[in-house]
């Protein structure tokens, strides 16, 4: 008979931030399927037994492509086993989940999605900073700042409008490009930034910056991926609601 | 001495979606101050012993104004309490975690944030549309439907290019005007909505259509609050994905 497969959202990385159903999934799990985004405490939680499958996900350079995780997932279900998608952050939110989905859809396989916390949320709680306030904020976006082609094909008039916080996922590689492009379309140069490098974890680091100090001060600093980076007024109240323990090397004009 | 406030967020209702870090709070709390939007299910999770406030927050009519929450935090935690702050959803994200924070960190009261799954994954995930998608959207967005004095303040100009997801939080009882105002700059009447009322929990109800149909497919479904009003091209993969069981009374054009 079929088996299921369970795509489960680990969050940021802190495990004390799963869900008590991503722990259940994953302690039932015959095979669990991951990818460099989860943490090893998190893989740490899988049950003893399972067997535990690598399939990278380096940026520009996937140990297995998308279509063979979609056929791997197949493959294991089709053997009548209980196959754990593990993702970092959540399935839904830049985790292709959906196309992870549509194949075992197309293929009559069972299957559920488990959220987890993504990384904007995390990240930017960890930091101090809320991604909505009254007086700053009353709109977030996510946004991959992972550019196609490595050419810049984000709609900047879209994001330089007031009021609105942005998050960009991936963006530490494009962050040149991304504050430039900001700037060149509008949005003020003292708008605040912030990078929050492996957010949730020991090693979670935050810089804060603005659009124009921000790329000079991370070239000093050279924090490392994972990271986002906020951009918006919000960033302003991490000075007084940082809460987490964190060594932090570069806190400029915030 | 003085206590500690803990703010954390509930998750969406499904008492499975908590993490472990919230659970681990909640069972230390001398008190826990919960709102409207944490589930029954949730709250019985608190430890037997504590003292357990309602601090309200129905719409337009706070049982507790946010001013007299604030106070009772510093209250509580100055007779050397240890007090979650208990929020539906993430506390970050138009939880006013913030404002509750500041007057906190104003107080001298030390506190940690918990983040929680926010309506819009939690809904979307449980409804079978995925936020982003390579072929549908490559943003998303998170919006509050709740216009200050009634009137409409929303720049809908920023919210009708394409390729991104819009999420609506509190949206239901503004949902004519939401679309219409939509309609008025320029997004397709054809495009696909979903509201997604009391989502994660066994009544979980999703009624999906087009700018141009809900409000009428509303009118007649009568979808209760709470609820997110999802728009954008990724509603349509909900007829092949959804997987979590529900009563649905409509499906239009999607």
């Amino acid at each position: 008979s079929v088996g299921e497969v369970y795509l489960v959202g680990a969050g940021p990385g802190d495990p004390e931030l799963l869900t008590f159903k991503a722990l259940r999934l994953m302690q039932q799990a015959d095979v669990v399927i991951y990818d460099r985004l989860v943490s090893p405490q998190v893989l740490d939680l899988c049950r003893r037994d399972a067997d535990l499958i690598y399939v990278g996900k380096e940026r520009d350079n996937h140990s297995v492509p998308q279509q063979g995780i979609n056929e791997l997932l197949v493959q294991h279900a089709r053997q009548g086993r209980r196959v754990v998608r593990l993702k970092g952050g959540d399935p839904f939110i830049f985790g292709r989940g959906g196309e992870e989905i549509e194949e075992l859809q197309a293929a009559g396989i069972p299957f559920q999605v488990v959220p987890g916390i993504t990384a904007a949320s995390a990240c930017s709680t960890y930091a101090g900073i809320p991604l909505t306030h009254r007086e700053y904020a009353q709109s977030v976006r996510f946004v991959t700042g992972q550019l196609k082609n490595r050419t810049s094909d984000l709609n900047f008039d879209e994001l330089v409008h007031p009021n609105q916080t942005i998050v960009f996922y991936m963006g530490l590689h494009t962050l040149e490009r991304l504050c430039a492009g900001l700037i060149e379309h509008g949005k003020p140069v003292a708008t605040p930034v912030a990078i929050v490098s492996q957010g949730t974890s020991a090693h979670q680091r935050v810089l804060t910056g603005t659009l124009e100090s921000i790329v000079e001060l991370q070239r000093e600093a050279q924090l490392p991926a994972p990271a986002i980076v906020i951009v918006g007024e919000v960033v302003k109240l991490r000075s007084r609601l940082a809460w987490f323990g964190e060594s932090e090397r570069g806190q400029a004009n915030a």
